[in-house]
């Protein structure tokens, strides 16, 4: 079984291509209307886009008694589907036609009012609802930040490794990447200077909390360097922050809106802390950035899903979302411990892996020559998954490295699964 | 009152650049963190992205006593509000989280299932789940087909006027226009042969039902030799039928998807059959094109909303849209017929107008010279809104025409607001 072609979602494309083979038969158009398409057709930007590996390891770690560490779904069983319920039913009733007709680009302004409140009070200083734009989950936060600032070529400057999602999103616009290293303590920040001077980056972006893939957080001592340097080069900074609410260890560290002012501009996300299916985020900044970013929105969606938003609004109103916080947080840092312990147990000791204080991701490092991919396939055998490292790295290198997350399955099957994966790693 | 400077959305843009003018406050960054953005920082693309005059308009046309033909907004009253809430009930009781967790890139599979039936009970044979993507409303798959397609000075070909909407889409990818005239009969698709050889279009555009803004249906006649066309220069249409369920007078054309197969790109939305609000359209097309379209709606927002999914799936399965779709078509003629009857009464011979056979809007020309836009400001006076026809043309003139709207006013308002309008008329 050869991963490469399985994970290759182009080679699939091309072979319709070849099959379909239409071109020689547009004579034929009226009769059996046959049309071709290859690569000439599309935008080359486009057709280069790759598939999520992600995704495409879904049909891997979706086969019946796999244990999955892969995604990074949250876990099913801790929605609120009660109160979501209540939420809708009431929304109906009370608003009826105003939640299913067509709304504004920014968002519903009673969320946006919301919104401003609670990143005020995580330290988000003189936040408007008007600095607000409520997206299609954070992940279009990052395609409609690349699409405000990114030209063909120009720099992101962020670390390896970094979240995939916003390769995927900055990919498209032909973006370059400028990295730096990261340790425990999160993004290496006295690696930036030299690096914003050679690269001159579009903006500076960065996971402070719990990072996306390596679970670890940037220290205040390095938010302020960050900041100070985005001020002293004016390179904006984009803080993709979805996991800041869950943390399970440690202690809060201040927010980047906060100390950076308008040099930052934040993303967030409902789908970590209520539910990623309702696809509602939000992104925060100066309002000559949301002025552009509303324009892209406009043409992009018009507007995220109305009815959604509405629901999203009276689920918070009523308090329920700092409780529900909390019910997260236990549950999550009893996966985040018994997968670290597991590891302790079972892994030998030729591994390393961080030992995040919050979010839903860890990062394994694995002896060198070991690949990720390669070891993928062994642990499949073993009804393991888990994602290959290298996606995330921006320079396409750490083949030696894993992704772990541990929200998703159940303590049990943390244990039970970190068991076969020490098996697989017993076999190096 | 200028519109101009009211309706010109950069112009606010740059004046908040002025007011911030952070630039020269860099050295305060760690103080009082200032930062400004000028227009250096941002993609010329989508800095130069326009906001809907539509958008901007509705400052006006939302003033209490206005009535507006202005939006293209469906009738909030005719919305199946018990019946969605049913829907949501249902789901969440009987689906639970799976409805609140993340989903496929290419939308919710029963959903997909349900919509190729449907379009194959439409004419569009053999149409699989997997050659249809649920999108954000036909908005976002406007915006996906032109990621896909468009190159910066790519051509799209297109009638003028055309959809505002569709523009703004293309316009960020920096497409140019090339256009053929349109008359009671739709496109004038003679034309297009000597366009597809001069410019060689990346694609057709055409919205074939009941087109917004003009109201004009694409014969059946023009409809073959479209295809025609398409297949002997190898040239994709790009079908925008988000009307084509809404006709109140005259016969069915055949499906442009049925006699165009591969050539063909249908996008449809339930925006205005069902609820807008919800967001829920989808775009149909070749297994090649689908491949591309499905990475680039990964990269831009995951996937489309998974709980309006399950809620729309729930409620078409019941064949209440059937029943829905002849209740609308009922109330849209009156008020069709309703607007027709007026300006006939009430409008000077000086003014000629179409006259739809379904959909939402009708299309005015007015007597040369007539300027659409300082005729709005006039009409806002007598307490009545439309769009201007100039943004829908692609070239940027067609400044004596007007783009009116009959599904969200009631039939008083209609009668009222034409009367106001015609007022106006009269003082020209």
């Amino acid at each position: 079984m050869q991963p490469g072609i399985h994970l290759d979602f182009r080679a699939g494309f091309l072979h319709n291509v070849c099959v379909s083979s239409g071109v020689k038969k547009i004579d034929a158009a009226k009769e059996n209307p046959q049309f071709g398409y290859d690569e000439s057709f599309f935008s080359p930007a486009a057709f280069a886009l790759e598939s999520s590996i992600i995704r495409d390891i879904l049909k891997y770690s979706s086969q019946p008694g796999v244990i999955s560490f892969a995604g990074g779904l949250p876990a099913p069983e801790m929605f609120p589907v009660e109160q979501i319920k209540a939420a809708a039913d009431h929304v109906l009733v009370q608003y009826g036609t105003l939640a299913l007709q067509y709304g504004l680009s920014r968002g519903y302004l009673p969320l946006r009012e919301f919104l401003a409140d609670w990143i005020a009070q995580r330290g988000g200083d003189g936040i408007s609802p008007e600095d607000i734009i409520v997206t299609a989950g954070s992940q279009q936060g990052l395609d409609m930040v690349g699409r405000a600032f990114l030209t063909p070529g120009r720099y992101v400057l962020c670390s390896r490794p970094t979240y995939l999602g916003a390769l995927q999103a900055f990919n498209y616009y032909q973006a370059k990447y400028a990295t730096v290293e990261i340790d425990e303590n999160g993004m290496k920040v006295d690696d930036l200077e030299a690096k914003i001077k050679q690269y001159n980056p579009a903006f500076i972006y960065v996971v402070p909390n719990f990072q996306n893939p390596a679970g670890v957080t940037l220290t205040e001592e390095r938010r302020y360097k960050l900041v100070d340097l985005a001020h002293r080069y004016h390179v904006p900074i984009v803080d993709d922050n979805p996991y800041g609410e869950l943390r399970y260890s440690g202690s809060d560290q201040v927010s980047l809106k906060k100390i950076g002012g308008d040099a930052v501009i934040q993303l967030g996300t409902f789908s970590k802390i209520i539910s990623p299916g309702l696809r509602i985020g939000w992104t925060v900044g100066p309002s000559e950035v949301m002025d552009v970013l509303e324009r892209v929105k406009q043409s992009t969606d018009l507007h995220t899903n109305q009815f959604a938003q509405y629901v999203v609004h009276e689920y918070v109103l009523g308090g329920e979302l700092e409780r529900h916080i909390k019910r997260l947080i236990k549950s999550y840092k009893e996966r985040r411990d018994t997968m670290l312990k597991g590891m302790a147990e079972f892994f030998p000791d030729t591994v390393v892996w961080t030992k995040p204080e919050g979010g839903l991701f860890l990062w394994v490092i694995l002896p060198d020559g070991v690949v990720g991919k390669d070891l993928f396939m062994q642990a499949i055998e073993e009804k393991v998954a888990f994602v290959p490292g290298k996606p995330f790295d921006p320079t396409g290198t750490m083949e030696n490295t894993m992704r772990l997350n541990f929200s998703n399955a159940s303590v049990e099957m943390i244990r039970e699964g970190i068991k076969r994966l020490g098996r697989v790693f017993q076999q190096l």
